[in-house]
This record gives C-alpha cells, sequence and structure tokens, in this order.
C-alpha cells in the first residue's frame, strides 16, 4: 500500500481567550504515513486512532507557560494495534493511553499504554467515568448521608459522579447551564438541578448546607462561593478549572483561608496518575454497568479531525452534551 | 477563703485592621469566683489555669463570620485541676485543652480535655510542636531526599516543622523577617534560609525548586508564589493564614487552577481534631525529645493575662518570637 495522509490536529498558538478553530488549533494534512514500511525498530508499535476524548482540561495546557506548553497534543485516546515489533502487544490489541491527535501513530514509550480488555459489549469510544470513578475512590471517599455539589454535572465527568454519589446513598446537589442537560441530570436521579445561569447558586447552596464533597470543575468565583458553604473537614476535588481557561485574568480563589477554617482536603487529580492503582479495578467495574444500562452516559460525537478544533470549542464553551469525542473508526 | 479575682480576657468588639490591645481584646476584672464553694454539680471540674498559648490563628476566629464569631475565648491551655466531682479527673492532674483565657475555669464538658503525663522533665508551658507533629504525621509525610518550605519557620509550629524534616532527611528552606530569627533557623539545620522581607522569595525557590511540601502559615501572594514552584503530587499543609487576618481585604491567591495542573493536595488542618489519633503517640515522643535536648524550640513568656492583649498583637506582627505563652503558675 502506497503511504496515505496521516491527518493531525496541530496546536499552532497560544489562544487570548477562546481558541479559535483553524488559528490555534487547526487540522493539518501536510503528513503522510507509509503503514507497511515505516520503521518500528527498537521495539516500537504502530496504531490506528480509534477515538479521541475532548475534555475541558487540555485547555489549561494551551497557556503557554513554563510547564504546561504545548502539552495540548496529549488527549486520552483508544488505538487499535497495526503493527507491532513489541512483544508485549500484538496485531488487534485495543490500547488506552494519553496520545497524538493524528489517525496513525508509533508508540515507543509503550509502558504507559494499557491494553483494553476486548468484547466488553460496548463501542470503543465509550470510556467515560475513569476520571469520576478514579477520583470518587481516592479522595470523594462519599458516605451515605452527606451531600455532594457537582458542577457541570451533565458532562462527561460530572455525569458518572452524580450516579457514583446515588449508589453510594449521598444528597445529590447537580447544576448545568441548559435545560436540556438539567433533565438529563434529573433522569440521573440527582437531588437538587438548578441552572447555574439563571438561578442563585448561593440561595440553593444555603438551602442545602452544609456541603459535605465539592465536585470542582469550574474554579473562580463558583468555587469562592462554594467553600462558604462546606463542611468541617470537607473535601473539594478539582478536575477542572472551565471559568479559568478562557480569559486573559481568571478570577482567584478569594477565601483560600477556608480551606484552614472548615479543615478542608482540596486535592487536584489527573486521570492518568491512578491509572496503576484503580486500573484494573475501573475495567472490571464501569464497562459492566454501562452495558448493563446501570451507569448512563452521553456522548457528543464527530467523525474528523477536520472537526475536531470546533468540537474543542465547543466543549469549552459548554455546548456539547456530555463526553466528547472524535471517532474515527469504531474498530 | 473568700472568693478571689479571676481576671479574663474579653474579646470586646472585631477588629478593623490589627487587634487593639484593650478595645478589641482586653482584660477583665470584673469577676470573682468562690474556689471553695462554687457548686460543680453534675460532674463539673474547678481548674486553675497555668500556661495558654497564643497562637496566630486565633485572629481568623475574630472576624465575626457567621461560623466563626467569638470563639477568640478559646485558645490552647494546661491548667490544673483543684476541685472535682467527677471521678475520670482528681485534684492534682494537669490537664490539656481548649479553654478560656481565665484565672479559674470550670469544665462542664470534660470529653474534650486530656489528662497529662506527670514529670515529663520539661514546664507545663512547653508543649509545642504538637500542631506540627499532628500534620506532620497526617498530611506532609515528608521523604528523605525531597524539599520542604517552611514560612513563618521560627515560630512555634515553624520551628518544630524544621527539625523534623530535617530529621526525616528532607532539604529545608525556612523563611523568617528578622536576623535573629534567621540565626535561630540556621541553628536548627535549615538547609536554606531566607529574609522573606528583604529577599526575593521568588528567586529563592526558583533556585530550589521544585517544592514538595509547602508549610502555609501565610496565605495570600505568598501562597500564589509557593504554588509556582511546587512539585507535581506536591502537599501543602495550610495550618496559618497570617497575611489574611489583620486586613480589610486580603489578597486572593490567585491560581487556584494550580493544584490541578500540578495534582496538589492542600489541607487545612486544626490541631484539636487530631488529638484522639495521634495525642498518644505525641506525648510519648516529643516532650521527651525537649528534655534531652533533641528538639529545640523557642519561646515569649508574659506572666499576667493584662498583658496577654498585647502579646497577642505581638504575635500578629510576628515580634514575638517562637511559641508565644501567657505562664500563670508553674505549677
Amino acid at each position: 500500500m502506497p503511504p496515505v495522509l496521516n491527518t493531525r490536529v496541530i496546536f499552532k498558538s497560544i489562544p487570548q481567550g477562546y481558541p479559535v478553530p483553524g488559528q490555534t488549533l487547526a487540522a493539518d494534512h501536510s503528513q503522510k504515513i507509509d503503514l507497511d514500511n515505516v520503521s518500528l525498530a527498537g521495539g516500537k508499535i504502530l496504531a490506528k486512532t480509534l477515538s479521541i476524548s475532548i475534555d475541558p482540561y487540555l485547555r489549561g495546557k494551551m497557556n503557554g507557560t513554563e510547564k504546561m506548553s504545548f502539552e495540548i497534543g496529549h488527549p486520552h485516546a483508544v488505538a487499535k494495534v497495526i503493527r507491532s515489533e513489541n512483544p508485549k502487544f500484538k496485531v488487534g490489541d485495543h490500547i488506552y493511553g494519553i496520545m497524538d491527535w493524528a489517525e496513525y501513530q508509533i508508540f515507543e514509550n509503550v509502558p504507559e499504554l494499557r491494553i483494553l480488555p476486548p468484547n466488553s459489549g460496548i463501542p470503543w469510544s465509550v470510556f467515560p467515568g475513569k476520571t469520576a470513578y478514579y477520583a470518587w475512590q481516592e479522595v470523594a471517599q462519599g458516605k451515605e448521608g452527606e451531600t455532594i455539589y457537582v458542577s457541570t454535572a451533565a458532562g462527561a465527568v460530572g455525569s458518572v459522579v452524580v450516579q457514583l454519589a446515588k449508589q453510594a446513598g449521598l444528597k445529590v446537589i447537580a447544576s448545568a447551564g441548559h435545560e436540556s442537560k438539567l433533565q438529563f441530570l434529573r433522569d440521573l436521579g440527582a437531588d437538587v438541578v438548578f441552572n447555574y445561569k439563571t438561578e442563585s447558586m448561593e440561595n440553593v447552596l444555603k438551602d442545602h448546607e452544609p456541603i459535605d464533597i465539592y465536585w470542582d470543575h469550574v474554579g473562580g468565583k463558583t468555587t469562592s462561593t462554594v467553600l462558604m458553604h462546606m463542611n468541617t473537614f470537607g473535601r473539594v476535588v478539582v478536575i477542572g478549572q472551565i471559568s479559568t481557561y478562557n480569559v486573559a485574568e481568571a478570577d482567584a480563589v478569594s477565601n483560600f483561608p477556608q480551606i484552614l477554617f472548615r479543615r478542608l482536603t482540596v486535592r487536584g487529580l489527573g486521570v492518568i496518575d491512578h491509572e496503576a492503582k484503580h486500573g484494573d479495578e475501573f475495567y472490571a467495574t464501569i464497562p459492566g454497568m454501562i452495558a448493563r444500562g446501570e451507569l448512563k452516559y452521553n456522548e457528543t460525537i464527530v467523525r474528523s479531525l477536520d472537526e475536531a478544533p470546533q468540537l474543542f470549542l465547543d466543549v469549552q464553551k459548554g455546548d456539547n452534551s456530555g463526553k466528547a469525542v472524535i471517532v474515527l473508526a469504531d474498530d
């Protein structure tokens, strides 16, 4: 087979405010790859990308600060091995890890890839809930009778947290910004659902405080407000900071001392850090729950990398619903 | 014996800025107590106060916010039982807990009092290091080869943290604002000592980053600066927020999202919460180390409650050295 086009998405410049499709992040068609002959010497593998997860936090890596620059090209993704010179990976294996936004990719650093169990009964695009599951196990540790507030609750992570919390017997307060999302949250069983754009979060939290767990996807003023309603020994699970990603000067969290006064634990988590500890348990638990309909999910899917920059912007604006995924092939 | 004067310190008004001795916090001589005849019915105990610890965090409880108001009257203190109608406490027992600022006090809620072991070989005023010890065990968990930055390091908590960290094999960066305090820190073995008033913290941290543990006594801009030099998976132990207590509008922590980007754990601790879990271990370990000279300490002592409001102000301004204690009696 002659070399084929290997479409990629490239980080071109640091956005001022919201990313601009085609300018800050753009599809690129300049690269070809010879799938049959490209060298895999030294134990490399060649894989075809199946699905790429477009998560809000990726915007935080586009700010060009010292440590974070140009990591945008590394979303979570699932791919299928099409050639391998590494004995641990065989052709046909499905692998999960941090990958490039590209149709085909070569992996050298294979220890960071996980081989997914076959035949889970759900599409390869559907591996939601991993962040939610890891952070729930690791930090939130919600107990029956406690109250949790989940911000951007209709998103990929939030919607799973709502369900895990309900199953654990917590009272769940959940917010989103569109009526269709609020209905989704009611369907998931959230006890208190509100529209953060039209209702006063302050009043809602006052009615239902104290909050034992705050699932923070937002940061800034939202987090400042929630801290004033936290219970002593509460936990703040910091998974996203969407209010801060697309503005030149983000609102600060104005009441950091509440962490001391209320003896809170505030913890930032990245999903990949907990793969080793909780990964097996996750794959043994969650895909089955999804396949059996015990855990509901919601996806926004596009089918080509050309559409990725726009989907990325939609995710930043909250215009998507549930998990945003680029599905390049079903298998 | 006829009734005797029971001098107390009273919280009179919410300070604007620094507390004003005599106005916001004042000694009060209006109360007498009949030590022989005051009723202890219902299992109460009567105790004579020996020493009261004046800790910076008490200022945070003077702001009159909903949850925190008027708790100023409850510092950590040691007292000696002089009458008891509770079988668990006998005359002569030394007790530790949250007490009033008063020469004599009656306790009803005895479960929160701890009977101190007798004959520890050190004065009753000297029980420093409890906050340091508990938070070290509970959160910091410093490992050999890691780097810790301790702010207000010459204080009651900081100076013990410096020593615990050195003993555990960490590299210790320590700051204070007076030359005498810097010398004390050098004597304790801190590896990097700097004056935060005259040197650039930014530069010092840049030279010694990444910081694995930040012992936060300060908050505000200091904390914002440190967060930019933290290592991935770093721990921020929030024990004080002195920069925020005495100003109308405190500087916010401007970069809360770093908690996510660097996957930090930020935890606020109050010493009393960990008494049950770590108390026995503390008393079995630390007083002996102090008595044998293995743990150094530094105190500023005044001998009457009349001097307490001024000492309280000194602590807020950092004009004291080491632990600030009101010693009303040696035994």
